[in-house]
This record gives C-alpha cells, structure tokens and sequence, in this order.
C-alpha cells in the first residue's frame, strides 16, 4: 500500500514522484510556486516548534512522551520533508544529490582531526558556527 | 565517492546513517539534543529563505537564476534536509516511514473526487488549509 | 481598557509590562525560559506564513482581503510581537534601545548617496543581502 | 540622535516612521512588498535561532553571556522587530493597536482564576496551548 516493502528504505525520488502525483491529480500543481511552498514549509516548521515550545530540553529518545505525541512528531517532521522534498523538485533541484554532496562538503570543512573531542564549532561566534 | 552509483536514488536511511557516523566520528553527538537541532534546522530554513527574500515572485524551474544561485540553493535545501534526517533520528523516528504514512493520510484528508477543479482548500481561512 | 487613549502610540515597555503582568499573575513565568520563549516565537512566525502561503504575490495594503482576513493577519503579527517582547525581556535585553541602535548602524551601512537609485543589495548574493 | 531622550520609551509608531523613511531615503520601497518582508523576517528569526542553537537550556538574565553575544543578540531581536513593523505598516495593519488587543483577548482566553497554579495549558496537546 505505501509502494515500499517493509525494512525497505524509502528514497527521496519516491516521495517526490508522490508528492508530483498527489498534485496533479488535484489540479493544485498551479498552487504550488517556489515561494508558496517555501512558505507552506516554514508554516510546517512552526507546527514542529511548538511540539517542543514549552518542555524545556528534552532528552534523545524522548522517553517520557505518549505514543500519540510521538506520532503527532513524525506527521509534522514528516510535513516538512514533504514540502522540502516538492519544493525542490519545483524549483529542478535534485535534493538526494545535493545532500550527499553537502555530507561531502561538510566533511572538507570540518576534518575529524581537528574537530574530534573539540567543541570549537559549538563555542564559536563566529558564522561558521551556524553550519552542519 | 559518495556511496551510491549515479542515478540511484538517495535514501533517508543513507542519509541518517552519513550525519549518524559524521557526529560519531567528530565526537559532536552531545551536542545533537533534540531542540539543540530544532533551532540548528530553524536557522537554516531562514538562510534558505533568506535566498528568495527579494526576488518577488519565482517561476518554477529558476529559469533565470545562475548557476551559482542554483547550487547556493541545493546547499540550504540540502542543510535542512540533513538537520531533519537527524533531529528525526535523535527522537527515534523513522523519518521515511512516518512520511508515507503522511502521504497517504493526505489522500484519506483531500479524496481526487473533491479536490479535483476545486481550489477549496487553498482559498480557505479554515485550519485545514495549513496543512499538505 | 487598553491603557492608552485612543492616537496614543503604543511603546515597547507598555507591551513588556502587559507580558510580565500576565505571566505572573498566572504563574507562567517558569515555563517562560529563553528557548520556550524562542521555540514559541517560531510557531507564531509559522502561523503567520501559513496566512501568506497559497496566495501568490500579495499588493501593498492587501486591498482584496476580507476583512476577518486582516482582523486575523494582525492577531499573527501581534503574537509574534509579544513572544519577541517578552523574549528580550526574559534575556535582559531593553529591545527599544537595541531596535534604535540598530536602525543607526543600518543607516552607516547603507548611506543614502550609495543606495539611492541602486538595487545592488537587493540583487547581490553576498551575505549583506541578509540584512535591513 | 536616536530621536529619544534617554529613558523614554521606545513606541511602535516611532520605529514604523523611521522604517518608511530609511525605505523612501533609498528608494526601497519597491522591495517592501509583504512576501519579501516576511521572508526577510523568517530570514532574520533564523539568525535569532543561530545564536541559541548549540547552547541547550539557557538560564533567565543569560548570566554566563559575554557581552559581545548580548549586543549579538540584541542586534538580531531587532532584525526581527524591525521587519515586523515594516511588514505591518505595508499591510496596513496597525500593530500597536492589534497588540492591546491581542493582550486583552489572550487575558479572556485564559483567565486568571483557571490559570493560576496550574499548568494545562502549557501540558496540553491541544491546538490552544499554541497560543499566548
């Protein structure tokens, strides 16, 4: 029913062929420009902010929430990747290859020898500071 | 070079497991809290927005965006993909399952038979109208 | 009943005190810490967008919007006010005075002689494009 | 020079002039359409998210900032209220006046005698605890 087996893992060119065929087949492709949906996501992000707008630092794993917070988590984390995912295909940006390019570029900017067991980047001012 | 041959599609399970071995390997995995990369992501859905900020309206496409616009713009789509694949990781979501969920629960939310013609839901006021 | 007789322009530490009036007599002020502040600021900036999202490029004055439609928009704008205020105050920040700085410091950064006329900020990929 | 004595207070209305003079000076207004300030905004509320982001909890008064982050942070608040008067005024909403209103509305939503010593609306899952 979801197009992927069980275990199997799921691409970013599916979620864009289903986001592209979930449009047309509503006749909403006209709605969908790059700056409305590049709205639509900060409206989703906004939605995932207040999960977390008032709980205070939350630990990895989230251990202490309800199953039914959880799966409110993934439908707002979920949203934002969807509308990232049909932005980009909107505006011809291939975002699988873009991201591993990016992993690769991140990994040039901040070698292992010199950031391991070094928070400099989390300390730092500077603008940097503000990349992955 | 970067894990998959051209033209394979790009996983989110590829994904989450590059930014899972990046922060192990830099030692940065105490830094990685769930509302820690919330803002990281949030910062970065402002630098993509930062790129149409003044364009005015956009045709799909970029037709008249160089090439370095258009690679600058892969990069920031690129940053908030990979902070999502993380803080979705770091609270133990699957990030791939929970957006074919979502995909279908759109299509239960907005059937063909109604939507079709109709810009219903994007001339709306009502809640619904938020959402994908 | 607001406070201010009608013309009476509305100032920053009026809406400061109205914040922290409300926040106490509730018993807020421990959930108001500068990251729960933050993340709440983000989810009204969410709403906001989500006002904007479907509707293409909007005229100055929005002179086809229904008047429940401004009513509304300036509900979202107001409650990213008021995060904002009660954030700067919680940081220890006196927002007018910084506001007032800040408009100075853009003023020598973009002198009337070299902007008049010129679109160069608004067309310059460079980082300065960010700013005011 | 600021156009206020020292200690008075800073108003809405002040700050919405010195905006649409610094636009006019330049000859920016054909810019300051609403989707450009708001994505500039968003822009801005991310840069608000970078100072925060690798922090974790932050205390009230952020007792352990050095100063250079404090005028950092002050500088970026403004960023983000500066757009939002330039953003009302263009959308011809009257912020300070939709401000009393909003307090007076949210001192009606929750009032005092539900609110006090409780928690529920900031524990609740609900749509209202995304509110003020």
């Amino acid at each position: 029913m979801t197009g992927v087996s069980d275990g199997e893992s799921v691409s970013l060119d599916l979620l864009k062929k289903k986001m592209a065929e979930f449009a047309q087949e509503r006749d909403w492709d006209r709605f969908h420009s790059p700056r409305n949906l590049l709205l639509a996501l900060v409206g989703e992000v906004g939605e995932l902010s207040e999960i977390f707008q008032w709980k205070g630092e939350v630990p990895k794993g989230l251990p202490d929430w309800k199953e039914e917070e959880k799966v409110h988590l993934g439908e707002e984390l979920s949203d934002v990747l969807l509308y990232l995912v049909r932005l980009s295909d909107i505006c011809g940006i291939d975002l699988g290859k873009a991201a591993l390019r990016k992993v690769e570029l991140n990994a040039i900017k901040y070698p292992v020898s010199m950031c391991k067991g070094s928070s400099k980047k989390y300390n730092s001012n500077s603008n940097n500071s503000t990349h992955i």
